[in-house]
């Protein structure tokens, strides 16, 4: 068995020391948040948003001036496997209709004023056909994890993780596969689309991934280069950065999902400051969440990816900290408390 | 066992002669929908909200301008037998807050445009004590309905259903109870925060109410004016009225969806019309849903009422209509389709 290639060093490093949460700045939100004109608890979810946002930015009075969704882009060997209902050229396609505004993840951007930044990962160079080579090597990978850590630079309060790849659906399946044990059949769906035939080919195609590279799975990192992709090895730098810089993380869907699922199977603990925005309606999604203990707060069978859902989460938090900020209190409203 | 009071006439012909939605309409939206640069179905409950706004609005290109949040607000005598950790004032308190913009509601709308109209219903004179009276008498009950039906004039495009009334979660179980069987124990839960000791006195309350009303539970408007509230009357007025006029309905939680459940129990396509925002944390909520062959969108273990929940989904809308709108084509965007 292969020891990890010393290129993870610097990476490793920050997963293992990942900083602990503001609890004190939790306890003066929750304190705000008892004197609101409302029953104790009644917002629910909402209320845990805006103490996720205090603990992780360590704020007591979370902003949210700046929230951020970061799109990912990168190709796939994989593809020649014939595991994409849609073309390889796409994903470059869809970058330049993110930066035109006229991709679903632009439109719930521009209403909500969340920006979008789009970081392409060399879409002419797609990742070595899993089922026969890495995706990745690991120099490459580290580079590539190290390039998601800068890409969050500009002082975001918040960071929405999401990804753009024709064929991604398939090297995170086999990330979970080669993660939590399974066959193909047991992690993939049907991505953008594909039909029954295409649904077997990408069981195969992770199947095969996980034959070829039998023994060299023996790391998450490793995993990582060998069956993953430059898009989620860039979202691992990101959400590693993110904790770093103090920034909370919104997961998206399937696909960013196999990045912090990396980063928890090295540390759970490092994924502490992430939440997860829904529950996919690609199959495997609810399976990989239960795998790491998490549940996505939102379940509207989506599944586009491009941080669409994670955007729609970060609207709920918007919202929250709007309320967090903006309710009267008991006093300044002259309501009576509970049991007067 | 009495009959029906002639004075519901009206309300029964309206129940029961529910206009059909135009599916039309529908065909139109899912026709724009395939040319959008997404996988087909991909943006799942949001493509269903948008047909939903075309399919009872009866446009091919659904609107919102004029997204209205409605509450509803009450008193009820019920709260003489301890039901609630509030005292009734509140009721009246919290309208104003309501109107001042220190509730969570008004912060909602606020943030996300939608209008907020409140309409209190006789605040100073509490329904009867369901426990040995009735709460209305069936004129008054009649008559609060048809307020409801005129509540919504001013051409809303959208309707969200929303209640405030220290006392009510303990009626809507009551009414559950009645429509559906089961006792109090069944369907109270903690409404705005009671102790264990005020859950009893809840599930007792109904538990009285039930048997001091027996034998005149036969029809569920007989079961709306023994058991209910005005508040409730008024929103199935309101539900009735929207669905005459052509606006669509989101229901809030578990008191809004008591409304829903007695023009359910009279015609269950007359409230075809209507979504359901969330599943509330009152516990029953889930359950009156189930009953009734309904999901709630949204689980975000809320239970604050004043039509929180609705909003909330009416902002899901609105972001399902602006993609709808604004995304880009396949063919705009130069972006090679499905099996290109």
């Amino acid at each position: 068995m292969p020891s990890l290639n010393p290129a993870y060093a610097d990476v490793l490093e920050l997963l293992t020391i990942a900083p602990e949460g503001d609890e004190a700045a939790v306890a003066e939100v929750r304190a705000r948040d008892s004197q609101l004109t409302k029953p104790p608890g009644s917002l629910g979810a909402l209320e845990g948003l805006v103490e996720f946002l205090a603990r992780w930015q360590g704020r007591a009075q979370p902003r949210l001036d700046n929230p951020m969704v970061t799109i990912f882009a990168g190709n796939h060997g994989v593809t020649d496997q014939g595991v994409s209902a849609f073309p390889r050229e796409v994903t470059a396609q869809m970058v330049a209709n993110f930066t035109n505004g006229g991709a679903a993840i632009s439109q719930i951007c521009a209403l909500h004023e969340i920006n979008l930044r789009v970081f392409e990962l060399a879409l002419e160079l797609p990742t070595g056909d899993i089922t026969r080579e890495a995706a990745l090597d690991d120099k490459m990978c580290a580079a590539t994890i190290a390039y998601g850590m800068e890409a969050i630079a500009g002082k975001p309060d918040l960071i929405c993780i999401g990804e753009m790849g024709i064929g991604n659906t398939t090297v995170a399946a086999a990330i979970y596969a080669a993660l939590y044990g399974g066959t193909g059949a047991d992690w993939v769906g049907r991505g953008t689309g594909v039909d029954e035939a295409g649904l077997k080919r990408k069981a195969d195609a992770v199947d095969q991934a996980l034959a070829h590279h039998a023994g060299e799975l023996d790391h998450p990192l490793a995993i990582l280069a060998r069956v993953g992709g430059r898009e989620i090895a860039a979202m691992l730098g990101a959400l590693l950065a993110a904790r770093h810089q103090k920034v909370p993380v919104i997961v998206d869907g399937f696909v960013a999902t196999s990045a912090a699922a990396i980063a928890h199977a090295v540390n759970p603990a490092a994924i502490d400051h992430c939440i997860f925005a829904h529950v996919s309606a690609e199959s495997g999604h609810a399976r990989a969440l239960e795998a790491m203990g998490q549940k996505g707060l939102l379940d509207l069978g989506m599944r586009l990816g491009e941080g669409s859902g994670a955007a729609l989460a970060a609207v709920l938090a918007k919202t929250a900290l709007h309320l967090h900020n903006n309710m009267a209190t008991f006093e300044s409203a002259a309501v009576s408390g509970k049991d007067a």
